[in-house]
């Protein structure tokens, strides 16, 4: 198979470069793109370094898949010149999520989703892969009706920019230098900013409708009702999400545990709990805290955590790939 | 009147002191008690150097009021001694917050509460008061029904201990030195515990049902549901809570945001949101994210900050008091 990363040199990009290495993806060829600054460096892939290309309406000829890992605004622009070279575009942008011929696939979940689709896959936002791993076993269970969820998210989730921004601002406290923010609202070192992406008109914020709008498409739960906030954390990684559940039917936190501990990447912990931290850089995701809700009747509680930049984006996306091998 | 702080060394006990002064409390004698260790040294008060004495079953006599800034253990032991000196008890451990003839005030939200105590008076959980101060005006516009809780704590809800260990644990991240938690379980820079407290047998901690069973008592609402994960982040002194809310009849964000701005010692943000970091060291609880939840019908979202030293400790203690010398 011959693939491209559009987008290489990001925090998701380089991710996903390794992704594929781990995940075992016959790859023939693989092509690197990213802006004309970063052409002509080298990035290693399987013990070689391959040479950045500069992103290009043309540069996707002869390639079978297009891994995005750029702004929306970036892959609208490359979409149709990677469909019309034939190859799969798997998008990790925003921009084609709720498209009705776009599947948005997490593939332990929803994977036969993939194997419909008209060129373009998305993969889905960050916070709402790790918090439906956390959640798909029990509404196989019993279908989830509503769900409050509160986020506690890595400065990943900003990519390069945003982590650097973290290690710069403790290093200016630090120093007592003055902190100017640019990724970032306010300054996120020992702090905690209860806003992220833009304003909807519903008072929502875009990263907040997106736990709503891909839940449902993903989960095929069109009336799923979730009430989110989306929270940014002094945090590198892993993002974490304090969950309350209402099932169609009660779902005891002991049948809830059982579904949890058989469902594939998922680890169900019924002594401890996990941390951002002890769940940073690896794919799976952690559920712990599981308990009975106490606004629910029958309901459900529990806290997850998962790696923003690898199951939250370049793992997933990678995963599509695999999936979509495995189950032609 | 004369007042004594028993634990006048930690981050609590100082900050009272402080607002002592802040509030304008009438004090004609002011006594710092720590333990033998801290006895000799000095506190500052009103232009003074106090000196700090060692507590002693017989301290108290002569004091009109006791503050308490210390463990359960110690409030329990020395409790019976002060009471019996005939000064009251202001206590913020949580050791008689849920006893019946034991007052649990928040002065704006139950301020006539106070007045009727047996010589002791508790000051609630940190979490608590913020996250009450925050929906106090819209409960009394239609009574609280259900709340789902997520709160962002600060490390300075574990006294001294917790500042020093996460400024401690930068400095070791930062040279490449091993991290040695003791305070909190886990490496909290860079990180989240979404643990505070003791298990008990629901699966809920120890911090997290003081938010149902203090909130029922502050709220006078035996029936409220609450449904709380208490999560503890890498942030210096404020804490902030993400709160979703059904009330008994609708309540539109409006009338809420009315309310809210109609409400002593809350700061409602109609443009922009609170962080941690913009409401540290004050002594108002800010609202900000108010919006229609989007799976309660008529119910509210919103997120709320305020200093967990001085309004959820120090500040809301010394406005007992004042309370009580304002309405006699």
């Amino acid at each position: 198979m011959k693939i491209g990363i559009l987008g290489a040199t990001g925090a998701v990009g380089r991710q996903m470069i390794q992704c594929l290495e781990e995940q075992n993806i016959p790859v023939d060829e693989l092509k690197l793109f990213a802006s004309p600054r970063s052409a002509g460096g080298k990035l290693p892939f399987k013990g070689q370094e391959i040479t950045i290309e500069a992103v290009s309406e043309t540069c996707f000829a002869g390639l079978d898949v297009v891994f995005g890992a750029v702004s929306n605004a970036l892959a609208k622009q490359y979409a149709p010149h990677i469909v019309k070279a034939g190859a799969l575009f798997i998008d990790n942008s925003s921009a084609f999520r709720l498209e009705d011929d776009v599947p948005l696939v997490v593939p332990e979940i929803n994977g036969e989703d993939a194997k419909v689709n008209k060129g373009i896959i998305s993969n889905p936002n960050c916070s709402t892969i790790i918090a439906l791993m956390a959640v798909a076993a029990i509404h196989r269970v019993s279908p989830i009706k509503r769900m409050v969820a509160a986020t506690y998210q890595a400065v990943s989730g900003a990519g390069n920019g945003g982590i650097t921004e973290l290690a710069e601002e403790i290093e200016a406290i630090r120093a007592a230098q003055p902190v100017t923010p640019s990724v970032f609202p306010y300054q996120i070192a020992y702090n905690c900013i209860p806003f992220i992406g833009s304003m909807k008109d519903n008072g929502y914020t875009t990263e907040e409708m997106k736990m709503v709008n891909e839940g449902r498409k993903i989960l095929h739960a069109p009336k799923l009702r979730v009430s989110c906030t989306c929270v940014r954390v002094p945090v590198y990684r892993s993002h974490s999400i304090s969950l309350a559940l209402e099932c169609e039917r009660a779902v005891t936190p002991a049948e809830a545990a059982e579904a949890l501990k058989a469902y594939p990447g998922v680890v169900y912990m019924e002594e401890g709990y996990p941390t951002p931290l002890m769940t940073s850089d690896q794919d799976l995701v952690y559920v712990g805290r599981l308990r009975e809700d106490e606004i629910f009747d029958g309901g459900l509680s529990l806290w997850c955590c998962g790696d923003q930049i690898r199951k939250g984006a370049a793992a997933n996306a990678v995963g599509i790939l695999k999936y979509l091998v495995e189950n032609k």
